[in-house]
């Protein structure tokens, strides 16, 4: 695609859309600030946007949109900027979006187990504001205290409840969307079914904003589960860990969290945290394990089901988490691994999917691959749903290995990936740095028919370009 | 477009195809098997293709798919033939391209809870085939016994557990598709997750075959749920019945149907089937309510949360079915209704999908129009969902009313459905017969993407054309 040099002309166009105060410059902005808008938190990537526009509605964003549409401007969508592929980075410079300002819940509505809200609303705010009515959002991923449901949307993402309730994806009814043309949308109805014509909805879902800007959202809803137990349960091998994880589903159990660690992300992140956990030497990873309901004497009994499926493995003893403060310190402990991992080196994180029942073979995979190239890994992840985050710690490798010599192991592992029914995200995306690697999941003809959906909407390639293909 | 006629060589090249016995010509075949492959349940509406094909593989889909790439011959593919918006119906003739020999089930695999079947497997086969290994595929349109998957992909059906379960595009996780130019791809993983590249599988959902032709599915599956409670209530007002559904939800109940009849639909459907049904002569609709799970206890809990929820209404007296031949009666009853009308009469059926809380402004709104332009509805669905099945029934009316004068009174139903927040088409689709209505859901935006979608897929527009837009 070719694109035109952003011009003052058109920067005071955007100012007099958004007002002054809304338009930030490299030249006028403190560096740390304008360096945020540049960066996320894929490895140590940074780029460096010709302006970064704040809107404050729809009809702003549609009227920004129009303008880089018409002179041919790279336009970025952002949200809170915590994602892990790179899909907010301005590769292209141009226009850095960012929808902070859309941060309003515009409506709950109890009557019909919905809520409309804005983009920029953080994913935990939303889920608090609902549950205070007695409702449940669950998509819940570890970044939920700070990521935005924009950047939800934008990679589908899924979080721990994912195994039990879905990922994003289920819970989206209607989108309002500024494509790139500048139009404004609805994708649907606010129904929980519809057979009306091509479902752009999920279109959009997942598509890291190469295809529009997410400017409003119907979620449906449910009934918030009042009751909930939390295991953790020791193993004294990896590859046991995740066998059991398809047992207990066999065993007729639908967990509510399903999560798999190895003994190193659990010792990092409770050091990170500084939560004392004893831990036995001979014990290799954990799972953690969440039964939700509505009824406690149901979920004792499920839990009973579950001990006598782990009953099978070799197993230390199971921790039955008695208080809140303890099932948080617990879940804190999952959600900090990531930052935990981040803290200590820098690393590439691979969001590698596998049907549940191949878990044990990925990871065997995984160290294999690692111990033959010379690479240390802290791996853990969603087993419930067969999605295993491979980190890949920097640690003293070397930058020829570091930048271009872990290519090919990773290649390996996404190969893997493939060949056990799987494929190269379950819910970072791809974004800009797993787009090298979109061809071992996806042929040409895949490809071929995506970017054609993507000249359909964007004719003239402005909206977040060198993304995904 | 503009189409070619089919030329005998091209009928010779798909024999050589498929073999002789599975090309079928009107001069060759009985005039009452050509007949079926032209018509659905849709009116009695009847349409003659050129020449009927039944490939036995997808191998065999693409070859023909790609000489009618390459000839420009419509090509309308047909499942089942139970659809109820004229989606199979060969209305620029050409080539019917019947799934009927794809009818297997390829593989249950137990370990991961995933199925991969073939598209012309009945629904009910399928359901019956996974239960056998205690599994659960919950789609289960009215028509489920005859209907098949491919047919229930086509429109994202419904039935009355979509309500707890979701419908058919909940349980699809990859998709092997002949697209229009005869290539063969799979649109995914065999993953519950996947956050790669744009959501092909979703857009193929509900494109009722103007996208391509599914030759293979992978769905997941559920443990299945052992214990149910399945109750009656009679309501002395329909509006009444519409507003307990609503309530059920916010008493923190997600029943696994919640079906609404009138007190015409019952009547109807239990004189059909020669089921007798006391019915009080005040008691105007009823609510077929399921409770399902795994403990029969708490399920007896959540029906005794529903009783509460319920005494706020002016009900008759509950039925709770006793016995497996009592459920099975009732829910006959409820399958039946449309059978039942169109015994009686021909009819036209509208399927209005709203939010839930709407459904007593939808229906009341419903009648007021019929009463104004003289005609009677027959009124029933899945309630839980917000879909409403309208079933317009001819009666009396002359040709005049039946084909030109219902269009004023269904446009303004349907414009009724999108102020309320709804849509035209729940879970049957547009396909011929709310074609010229799709206008009233869509924005003429949102119509031209996606006709640049189906360009992108289709450049000759050979398949199934004349539908949707």
């Amino acid at each position: 695609m070719d694109f035109q040099l952003l011009t003052p002309a058109l920067v005071a166009e955007f100012e007099a859309i958004v007002g002054t105060a809304h338009v930030l410059t490299a030249q006028h902005t403190e560096a740390d600030v304008y360096a945020d808008y540049g960066r996320d938190h894929t490895e140590d990537l940074q780029f460096t946007p010709d302006v970064v526009v704040r809107p404050g509605n729809a009809e702003e964003i549609s009227r920004i949109v129009r303008l880089c549409h018409e002179h041919r401007i790279p336009i970025t969508a952002r949200g809170a900027g915590t994602g892990l592929s790179g899909g907010a980075l301005p590769v292209h410079q141009g226009v850095v979006l960012s929808t902070e300002r859309l941060n309003r819940i515009l409506e709950i509505d109890e009557r019909n187990l919905q809520a409309t809200v804005e983009p920029g609303v953080v994913n935990e705010a939303f889920q608090n504001a609902v549950k205070e009515v007695g409702l449940f959002y669950p998509p819940d991923p570890a970044s939920k205290g700070s990521c935005s449901l924009g950047g939800n949307l934008a990679h589908s993402s899924g979080g721990p409840k994912a195994v039990k309730y879905g990922t994003t994806k289920d819970y989206v009814l209607n989108l309002q969307v500024v494509l790139p043309t500048g139009e404004l949308i609805w994708t649907a109805a606010n129904t929980l079914k519809n057979s009306t014509g091509y479902n752009l909805t999920q279109l959009m879902i997942g598509s890291e904003g190469t295809l529009g800007i997410i400017t409003k959202v119907v979620f449906r809803l449910l009934p918030y589960p009042k009751q909930n137990i939390l295991m953790l349960v020791p193993f004294r091998q990896e590859a046991q860990a995740a066998e059991a994880v398809s047992a207990v589903f066999r065993a007729g159990i639908i967990p509510s969290g399903m999560e798999f660690m190895e003994r190193e992300a659990i010792v990092w992140s409770s050091d990170y945290l500084k939560i004392p956990l004893t831990l036995p030497e001979d014990i290799r990873a954990h799972l953690l394990i969440e039964l939700d309901g509505q009824d406690l004497d149901q979920l004792y009994k499920e839990a009973e089901a579950v001990y006598g499926v782990l009953e099978g493995y070799d197993i230390g003893e199971i921790l039955l988490a008695d208080t809140a403060a303890q099932k948080d310190d617990l879940w804190k402990i999952r959600r900090n691994i990531g930052n935990s991992v981040r803290y200590n080196s820098v690393y590439k994180e691979e969001d590698t999917v596998v049907p549940r029942a191949e878990l044990p073979t990925l990871l065997r995979g995984v160290k294999e691959i690692g111990s033959r190239y010379g690479f240390t890994s802290v791996c853990y992840g969603h087993a419930g749903d067969g999605n295993l985050h491979v980190n890949i710690i920097r640690g003293d490798l070397d930058d020829e290995m570091w930048n271009v010599g872990l290519r090919q192991p990773i290649t390996e592992i996404f190969e893997l990936c493939v060949k056990l029914g799987g494929t190269i995200s379950g819910e970072h995306g791809i974004g800009l740095v797993q787009k090298g690697y979109i061809g071992i999941a996806l042929p040409d003809t895949n490809l071929e028919l995506m970017r054609g959906i993507k000249r359909v909407f964007d004719p003239h390639g402005i909206m977040n370009p060198g993304k995904i293909f």
